[in-house]
């Protein structure tokens, strides 16, 4: 189940709205006769890959798979049927699959053909790597991630508006791995007013660009934001306000690789309703979503307990008081109502530490 | 010396002004004749303790001390001419001591009267026990730690002048131990007035008070304040500027247990000069300070590098937008010019972390 999972891995960021499976044939003797793994929604699964491989020595073999394989006609046949046809003789599944569509029918038709079928070995590590598919499947919205960067006092700048250097060169190459993982980055206007990202995954092999999101309810982004104006095979997506000025909304519209949707307001009137932002993001496809800030964005997002998993990059210097803070519009009370992480982690990265929590405890 | 350390450790908070030593006499096949560390100022030194229990058989064997034993008469004639006289045939030592009266003196005497001596034993340790000690004999100023209990955000509580628990049980009672092993705890006044605190060492055993002190320019603290009433063995010392109110000074200045002195202020003529503070608290023998906020205090610390030592421990919450920040009235423009930790050390504290790190390499 570890080299079937090391599979799973490779797909991650690259199989939405699919789930990332990784699969391995082994013989009774524990030769490893073949792997396969997702790579992308539309193409064969990573069942279909493996026995593919296999051929005829899948016959009287084990298949390894991180998730249960599905029992339904997609846009690829059923991976239940591909595995009895191949005479797979016992199936060892990570996890169930949380698919309404499938949910323990994978399992009942394999044993109901006289496979035999173990399930949940490894359960909690192939959740892990499936923790955005669980999330869009269950909920229809995207795995959010709030990341930033920030001092040990909690600071984004050390200065109000002004871009300024926190973090060392590891955590900006592992901001850029996490990007890579990722189908979306979201910033509010405010970040790309002040900082001019491009958003983009800089990595030396491998990278992709994840779908940039901006939240920007009067359309305040100057058409001359680095984000408009990229060689990038992602598109920029701006959510607007639906009284945001017209002529803008046509012009950004009308750009390369830009799109441009308004959203209603929430219940205050004076922000873009976050749930129908993910909902709206959940619909295309998009099943996990990195929120890069800045403050008022982190703020939101935490209030409206929007949040499912937080990483921090922690820098070992002060940012002093006049410094942008992480959060922002987001008072607390006390100690009861203060949002509190689960299954917190602290990882050296270079100079800095990455602290990671969950707001869930099981999805 | 993993002994004679184990010894030193027991003097921690225990011996100021003097060091807090460990010594161990050791036969040559190894068995341990004796032990002793010294427990404090005025009363005898580990070598003297450890020679006193090992009598005759202290005679060829080796005896080893985390500090150069000292050359000079003090309160107590000078170790080295006791280790001579013993008949001590070999003498390990870890660190050299840094007191300018002693510095390799106690060594040159003991080579002179042809005893064997090795230095630099686990040096980086026995240098660790005596930060307070090595800060205040080359520096006339205590060694300075400065601590927080805060948010993930970098918070000190969630509404501002408004106490709120931040951290869990397990950290209370590390800030405990804390105050077990220092000289003198401070704080500032708009702390005694928010959270009226009683700054003592809460621990089931062996807990001593360190001395309290306050920094409060123009005494605004009310004279029924905790600080002020506590069945202590240690005192409360308020510095207070020049100009403060002399009838406050003087009915503060008669209560059982309190102290209070007045400092000139500093060049913003604003605050109190720090310095100055600091080196008032070196004259009375404090060598170990714990600074315990609030905002303005660390603010005010960091911004005039008087900070040797940092520990925060961060609960894993968000502290949102309405806290009170660490820092106050310190702001810092850039990434090169922020207060930047060494040695940093992240170490899970319960549910909290603690994070440690010093602005000294070497002191």
């Amino acid at each position: 189940m570890r080299l079937a999972l090391h599979q799973a891995r490779k797909g991650i960021g690259r199989t939405s709205p699919n789930p990332c499976v990784g699969a391995v044939v082994v013989q009774d003797d524990d030769t490893v006769v073949s792997r396969g793994y997702h790579k992308k929604a539309g193409t064969p699964h990573a069942e279909v890959h493996a026995l593919r491989k296999a051929g005829s020595r899948a016959e009287g073999a084990t298949i390894y798979v991180t998730l249960e394989p599905c029992n339904h006609t997609g846009r690829t046949p059923p991976c239940s049927h591909a595995v009895a046809a191949a005479g797979i003789k016992r199936v060892v599944v990570g996890m169930v699959d949380p698919n309404p569509l499938v949910s323990g029918s994978g399992i009942s038709y394999l044993r109901k053909q006289g496979i035999e079928v173990l399930s949940g070995v490894l359960e909690n590590e192939c959740k892990e790597v499936n923790l955005p598919f669980v999330k869009h499947i269950t909920t229809g919205k995207p795995f959010v991630v709030m990341k930033a960067g920030m001092s040990l006092d909690g600071k984004l700048s050390y200065q109000k508006g002004v871009p300024g250097k926190m973090t060392g060169a590891k955590s900006r190459r592992t901001v850029h791995g996490l990007r890579n993982s990722m189908d979306a980055i979201l910033v509010g206007v405010g970040t790309v007013i002040a900082d001019n990202p491009s958003l983009t995954t800089r990595l030396v092999k491998c990278g992709r660009d994840p779908l940039r999101v901006v939240l920007d309810s009067s359309l305040r982004i100057s058409s001359q934001a680095k984000i408009l104006h990229l060689d990038s095979s992602a598109s920029t997506l701006i959510f607007c306000s639906p009284v945001a000025d017209r002529d803008k909304k046509e012009l950004l519209g009308k750009m390369d690789g830009v799109n441009v949707q308004s959203v209603a307001l929430d219940e205050t009137g004076r922000g873009l309703d976050m749930n129908r932002v993910l909902d709206h993001l959940g619909k295309m496809g998009i099943c996990s979503l990195l929120v890069e800030g800045g403050a008022e964005i982190h703020g939101s997002f935490l209030s409206k307990s929007l949040v499912d998993r937080v990483m921090l990059f922690v820098a070992p210097l002060f940012g002093g008081s006049s410094g942008t803070p992480l959060l922002s519009g987001f008072p607390v009370s006390d100690n009861t109502s203060a949002p509190r992480l689960q299954n917190i982690h602290y990882k050296k990265c270079g100079e800095d530490v990455l602290v990671r929590g969950d707001f869930f405890t099981t999805l």
